[in-house]
């Protein structure tokens, strides 16, 4: 991958901008935000010094990965081996007092993640620092300042650079053969488990698109009532059998190389029945609203006011449960990413920012409707990354 | 589910046993452990008190799930919402709160997990509490110590009860199913991607057993050169095309509601070379070697040079490149596990554990063969989990 100049130039810059001396991060996005590499096992830091000194500390088996993708100082080391039972964190003091080596003594105002947050998964287990990283760093620095800096990884995500919207662009187009699938294969008489693993299969054994290291995803599948239940913060496949007219929701979290994405798109199993085709007039027209709303210097709450009052205006307002949307990309399943397209969000779009789009309308005991798209906003408004 | 009352009683003692007053944990694991529950969202938290009492805090949207999996005391708040767009934190300080009054304003010695661990998948993406869950209990309790309840945790997941063994096994027979497929699709041609999702398909779309609420997991292809790369931490289903006589290794990392397997079975694609079956004579032996080694009161270690001396006087010393096995269970693929079945390893083997054993030769740029069974301790020996 081509250094992401753009990316780095805007990272020191808001960097400079905090009275912090470096910045040292282990959770798998953050390491990704500052050095372009998704970490496997989630046991990567990251360290971005005032000086603007970028190093990844990396387990040595991830190093290949690692230097496909970034172009960070790498230093690699064993998280685990045959000769030693040393804990974990052990094995990155080593590492950190070298990369370190310069501030170590100092007064340095150390900035590390404190908040809680929704972390997407890299691999079936990853790490978890917890509070183990901020107190190594205060040993190592026993003059220094170990203080949050939350806000400013969280300032840094939500607006893309053109080379993070192409690799947003990539991984939307990957989970389109998985929907290309749902559409040919869902018909009464499945259970909503084959549907989604006949679906994850097409996904996952796709060609892998030029460039890409890693593309997995989860596809789940709600049919009927089930459906309904979408409207929850997760998405859950059951072992419940479509029925003829069932609507049937499939919903994706698809990561390329560690760029998400948040997809739903909602099928008839046969014909449409009356209220069915409302639903979809309605989402349809919710979304247009929505995307029209969308340019660079629009309220968040305006987007959410535009989707919500057409489906207020269809009758649907009470089945309209969620907020309109929430960032995507580095988050994957977030309500609380900027922007947050909800009726009290105080965001404010800017070019480059990426979120959901997903007007719906659920109703218990019958069923859910929801069409997610993922957008980007451009100088001309919305950009739909999910045009499928 | 069934109470577990003998968890429920060695949770009780253990906490007794310290001078805590109380535990509060949100990571999926430590939930489990405590309360049954394996969340979805890991936005749970699980409060034990000295006095006996168990209440799970947890998502309103997991309560149905929970009501399931738990006798706990059940206490629903709402993560996220249309009216409020509160931080995440905030919502749950009210309900714990509630939980905790009869201590708050004491001087309670509280117990929360400090250290860092690895933490198997839940969901797409999962809350991490990090520094911010003992921050908030600093504020509720003033008067209060915060103290890591790491080693409490850390002691009582390697020994199950019999109603947790019962879950692995059936984790393990739900695993089965994609093992099956691996023997029946595995053939020149394909690439690993492709036959990694046929696996999957066949792992996910099996109807689920009796009693289970969620079954999910990770099925890996590594095929040639590849599957020598499976000597380090981490497995990786690539873009390669099985030919004729490779080592093909399917790796699964499975979980059924909470309760975890990590397996590995190594084929042939085509006719075996005479150096593939001596590669597997030598691992079956070692394997034999191993589990006849495993009895109450066993050295970890001693498990460990019972397989690796058979690798050795096999000529495959140097190709056996990591240890014999770790804890596995509420673990999904942590080398720190207890029991860690390593040459350096002061484990001793007590009967309820869990863990893999996997004698493994990996030869750089022409593959690798492991086979990795669950095994289980019981007065008799090693009971082993994974008999396909």
């Amino acid at each position: 991958m081509a250094a992401d100049s753009e990316r780095q130039t805007r990272n020191f810059a808001a960097l400079s901008g905090t009275n912090l001396d470096v910045v040292v991060c282990g959770s798998a996005t953050a390491v990704l935000l500052f050095s372009g590499y998704w970490p496997v096992m989630a046991a990567s830091l990251v360290v971005l010094t005032a000086g603007g000194e970028l190093s990844l500390i990396v387990p040595k088996d991830e190093l290949e990965l690692a230097k496909n993708t970034s172009t960070a100082r790498l230093i690699p080391y064993e998280p685990a081996g045959l000769h030693t039972l040393d804990p974990p964190l052990q094995r990155l003091d080593d590492p950190l007092r070298r990369v370190l080596k310069a501030l170590i003594g100092s007064g340095a105002r150390v900035g590390v993640q404190l908040a809680e947050g929704m972390q997407p998964v890299s691999y079936v287990a990853g790490t978890q620092f917890r509070c183990a990283l901020p107190n190594l760093l205060e040993e190592l620095f026993p003059n220094a300042g170990i203080v949050s800096c939350d806000d400013l990884i969280q300032s840094l995500g939500p607006v893309k650079t053109s080379i993070e919207l192409k690799q947003m662009q990539r991984s939307c187009e990957v989970a389109a053969v998985g929907f290309a699938q749902a559409e040919a294969c869902i018909r009464p008489g499945l259970r909503e488990a084959e549907i989604a693993a006949n679906v994850n299969a097409a996904f996952a054994s796709a060609p892998l698109a030029g460039g890409l290291e890693r593309s997995y995803g989860f596809f789940f599948c709600m049919s009927g009532p089930n459906s309904a239940k979408a409207a929850g913060a997760y998405a859950r496949t059951r072992q419940r059998v479509v029925e003829e007219g069932d609507l049937v929701m499939i919903h994706a979290n698809t990561c390329a190389d560690g760029y998400w994405t948040d997809i739903t798109r909602t099928y008839t199993a046969g014909a449409a029945s009356a209220k069915q085709k409302e639903m979809r007039v309605a989402i349809a027209e919710a979304r247009l609203a929505a995307l029209s709303s969308i340019k660079p210097g629009a309220k968040a709450d305006a987007v959410d006011h535009a989707a919500r009052s057409v489906m207020k205006a269809h009758g649907f307002g009470e089945a309209f449960k969620h907020a309109t949307g929430h960032g995507v990309g580095f988050a994957a399943a977030d309500p609380n990413e900027r922007p947050r397209i909800h009726p009290s969000s105080p965001d404010v779009l800017e070019v480059g920012m990426t979120f959901n789009v997903e007007p719906a309308a659920y109703f218990d005991g019958y069923g859910g409707m929801r069409h997610c798209d993922l957008v980007a906003v451009t100088a001309d408004g919305a950009h739909v990354l999910t045009e499928f």
